[in-house]
């Protein structure tokens, strides 16, 4: 299933995504967070969208999807894909013996279609596609066997992160926080659908040059180490988001880059995932938008 | 005034500490940040607590408060007393140019009167006794001039730690993200009642001893430049939490120091906020509490 949280009249509103259409799943769960966590109403959701006639639908209105989910929890790793090294770590070293883990406040968390505003005074904003993994039961010191149990499905992150702020300090918070530096969506894919989460493709496009494009099966850790890793030290709940990553851009993309600025627009897609445009705008307009 | 979250019948009410009793305040706000976020209400409590008879209020039960607000985030600060320097700093170096910033998630909160479990493994967990600001007015990009404005109250915060964790990787979440790693209370101390945030002592006593003990006035960053600073970067929101750092131990405690163990308790006191004491558990006696 494809999953999603869509504006209705009263509020949010979870549903799966039948073609190109959209199936109301508010009546087994009240949200996509809380349909990942009881496994009877996903059941029970997935025998209506397999029953469901497409044709009496209405269509998905993209311009209606919000994040798929609002995390209790961002957690972010910094260093997974070979061939990436953030600032501040040895490109010589060896692979890392343990993830790189920061956190994206809640503030960070936007929609699939908001813009994001590149604040002021921000000299240095980029992106960063990744394969986030959503949460489905509480894990709390599993195995790496019954890790993928405890995950609800896979979406889109861009990990937006003002690098000048992230320079500025040994903890990347303040380049990694910025209000609406997280969109999320379009969509989650349930793990069945999905496959095996170590064989996809993670691509961006910026300008209509594909600027990175990885499989995941170059991670030093898997979605399973990672949700097993994390879940030994923290309790992660229904709904958070882990996102695993960001591959090296290719190393034209790294010699042509230059800082996101307003007008720009970023795609992320992840086969069998979909993908998650992202324009920049700057402050001004954004305020603009939000009065009219 | 002196606010507090406690156990109703009901749930979670507000109330204020007059003498030792507590004047219920959830008929001016349905909780402690609504409170703080509405000046209007705010004043009526006030006006209600100068009103009171306390002989007539039910006694203050400390082992029914709970955290005085549940914070959409937890952001902490990294150095920020001089002799404090945090592992991978260079102690040689300057006073910082910034403050480093980093993030505990929400599961890390915990009331002043819970417990914190030592999660299995960790071999390296210690304390920071820290004064813990509490956002009452939601900031973005407020001048220094303005930025006190915005805080809601005081509060006293334990950073809780598991050194090995953080040193595991460069950013720290792992070490600072285990549940229940932020004890929190036992009351907001509302700023027309602390005065000046720059003239507070921060004692920690361990076992008897006072292992910590410095003034607020030695810290490189004020109260008030934190505040502007974070919000040019992020949104500050009604009962966020932004915790000022920790001084460094003292000479004897350090040399003295072993990882907190089940049993332990630590006592963080604040001049003109109050204290608050935290005991240590295994994991097992946690779940033989849960349980019980």
């Amino acid at each position: 299933m494809r999953l999603v949280t869509y504006a209705g009249d009263g509020g949010p509103r979870p549903g799966a995504v039948v073609g190109d259409r959209v199936l109301d799943l508010g009546g087994f769960a009240g949200s996509v967070t809380a349909l990942l966590a009881d496994a009877a109403a996903l059941d029970a959701a997935r025998a209506a969208v397999d029953a469901a006639d497409a044709h009496a639908l209405p269509p998905l209105e993209l311009s209606a999807l919000e994040a798929p989910v609002v995390p209790g929890k961002i957690l972010c790793l910094g260093y997974n894909y070979r061939g990436h090294v953030p600032d501040g770590v040895d490109p010589t070293a060896d692979d890392p013996e343990y993830p790189d883990v920061f956190v994206k406040t809640p503030n960070t968390l936007a929609g699939p279609n908001a813009p994001v505003v590149i604040p002021p005074g921000a000299t240095d904003v980029d992106y960063e596609g990744e394969v986030a993994v959503v949460i489905g039961r509480r894990a709390q010191r599993v195995t790496l066997e019954d890790a993928l149990d405890h995950v609800g499905g896979y979406t889109i992150l861009n990990d937006v992160s003002d690098r000048a702020w992230q320079r500025r300090q040994s903890q990347w918070a303040l380049g990694k926080c910025s209000d609406g530096f997280a969109p999320l969506g379009p969509w989650i894919v349930t793990p069945d659908e999905l496959g095996d989460p170590q064989d996809l493709l993670v691509e961006v496009v910026r300008d209509g040059v594909v600027t990175v494009s990885q499989s995941t099966s170059t991670t030093i850790f898997s979605v399973a180490y990672v949700i097993h890793h994390l879940s030994q030290v923290l309790t992660l709940e229904p709904g958070d988001i882990v996102s695993t990553g960001t591959p090296q851009k290719l190393p034209a993309a790294q010699d042509a880059h230059r800082p996101l600025a307003p007008g720009d627009a970023v795609t992320v897609r992840i086969s069998r995932i979909g993908e998650l445009t992202t324009t920049f705008v700057a402050a001004a307009d954004a305020s603009q938008e939000a009065t009219a």
